[in-house]
């Protein structure tokens, strides 16, 4: 699609179209040809007609080439004590992203998948260039949200529209999927504020251990999210999508809100990945809610009250393997998924074609 | 392992050595040292963790070369009424899969698999050679089980050798995995009598649609399914597991019981497909316990009861799609998670290595 760059938030969703569902009858025509029983192959049946509504009814379907970026940024209320591990380790886990030592890395390469990082507000100076390097970096990480906004309306904005052009390069590159991904010591905490924030719901029953703390821990980190929510209530009060990211997300949950509007915007699949970027794609549609027909949930992940919270957003993830690692790594697994739905659809045989009996 | 090929199911069982789970605390505590929190890949590390110990402790794990078997049987209780789909099918989807044109071939190409297409017992004359058709046809199809025994002591035997046969060529061939399919129209008759037989349950709990009957469809199914446990009765109540899988089973299903203790006895990794090849397991598992360590539930197929069955069995299948189309296609899904894992355990980076503080 040739269209201007957006230069705010509302150029970036003044041009989503909706997904066309009206779609889905040819789509499940075709699928009911296939040499199978009706419907035999359940989710991967839904997933293959959905790219066909999301691709605007032109075949071959594609959810390749797909590409993730998981999108590193600091976090204020780390100084709160709300993670087991020092802040230092979202700076050395970028320089693990570049040099495929972790889990995305392994999980892209054997889904053949491309894999980005971006520091989007990490800690220190500018990493060197790197060919596999967005430097995004538009703050030294996000300020305490149990103290104040996260970050002024500016640099959300600038989260955002760093998130939406990642979507514009990907698009521009010829893929057809993204993948959502993130690295950030302390995310859970903000990720769970905004839960609460956008669907009323209590810290209590929605803050779980994160990346391993312990019953103390949590209680703590409740306790935190319980004062976030209330030094930010003017915009919590506001129901303003935008106004409540800007105060209780981060700047690589802005970010991945802008990559999947942009997606939307240029009408690529994006397979969200796990509690963290469930909270960016709330945020993303609450912003502007015809994003929504473009997301799959790669999997329920095993952070507690992520499948609730699935469930209350009307989703059903693909997986439930126990993951909760963040980075992408349910995306790489549930692209590879809706690449396989993809080549279903293409590629088997009709009844007629295969001189099958129905 | 150089073992003479056997030639009866006692000394098919006789050198099946069991899974050695003390090398769990090395495969944890490898695990525990990759650039992750401890046990955030979930079940991808317990996938690992099960293919170290069935490889013997040796490094890297490999779930790769795999190869997905797609076993295919007529059975005698179609006469019954007992499917949706004329009986000409099974033959025709032998067809399909040797032209690569079924769900089966698309999947394993997509997630590179190589598949093949056993003749267990499949009506009408021989199939023309063909590169990835292996010509084993044992009988004109099973006869029918609501009126006598599906097959005799003999012919069940040599369906669980021919089976025993494949796993050898897998082994012989370098592979690490096989998976298991299956096409026979009618096969969720004779797996529901089996499920039925071996774990004392009631066919109207068990009995579900197969690839498409009504409610009416159904219940006259249930009614063939006690039939076919009252006829043969005699086997039912002996307990013992060969004659059970004679009495109530099919080629195909005899087959995978082989394919399954044939892989257990060359150390391979065995993918459980859904419904029928669960039954398969079932049998083989009661034939000789020390193979359940070397298989794994690719997914929980839509057939009513199979979740259940899993759960009664004590496994927990990898995937939850909504699929009920045989043949292999969640094995080969499943298979593709495999090699994922063992490429995590054998590519990621550790904690001392990348510089990440724990």
């Amino acid at each position: 699609m040739k269209m201007a760059f957006p230069d705010s938030v509302s150029s970036l969703v003044s041009n989503i179209a909706p997904v066309d569902k009206s779609l889905l009858v040819p789509a499940q025509a075709h699928l009911d040809d296939l040499t199978k029983p009706v419907g035999s192959l359940g989710r991967l049946e839904e997933l293959a007609a959905q790219l066909y509504c999301i691709q605007g009814g032109k075949t071959p379907i594609e959810a390749y080439p797909a590409r993730i970026y998981t999108v590193a940024a600091d976090h204020g209320v780390v100084a709160e004590g709300v993670s087991p591990y020092p802040q230092e380790v979202t700076r050395q886990m970028v320089y693990n992203f570049l040099n495929n030592g972790a889990g995305i890395n392994v999980l892209c390469e054997t889904a053949g998948i491309e894999q980005f990082v971006v520091d989007a507000a990490c800690l220190g100076p500018d990493f060197e260039p790197h060919p596999r390097l967005i430097r995004g970096k538009i703050a030294q990480g996000s300020a305490n949200i149990a103290k104040g906004p996260a970050m002024s309306a500016r640099q959300c904005e600038a989260a955002l529209l760093l998130g939406a052009r990642l979507a514009e390069e990907a698009a521009a590159a010829g893929c057809r999927s993204v993948g959502t991904g993130e690295m950030g010591i302390g995310n859970t905490t903000p990720s769970t504020a905004l839960y609460c924030a956008y669907l009323g719901l209590e810290p209590e029953a929605m803050t779980g251990p994160g990346a391993g703390l312990d019953k103390g821990g949590v209680a703590h980190k409740t306790a935190v999210i319980k004062t976030a929510l209330a030094v930010n209530s003017g915009a919590v009060a506001s129901g303003d999508a935008f106004s409540i990211l800007a105060a209780l997300g981060g700047y690589e949950i802005a970010c991945l809100a802008g990559l999947i509007l942009g997606a939307a915007r240029q009408r690529l699949l994006v397979m969200v990945d796990g509690f963290i970027s469930t909270a960016a794609c709330l945020a993303a549609v609450r912003i502007e809610p015809k994003a929504a027909g473009y997301c799959l949930f790669a999997h329920a992940s095993a952070e507690k009250a992520h499948k609730e919270l699935l469930q209350r957003m009307g989703m059903r993830p693909l997986l439930d393997l126990g993951l909760r690692l963040g980075e992408g790594t349910g995306a790489a697994l549930a692209l590879y998924l809706s690449h396989s739905a993809a080549q279903i659809f293409n590629k088997m045989a009709t009844f007629s074609g295969a001189g099958v009996s129905r």
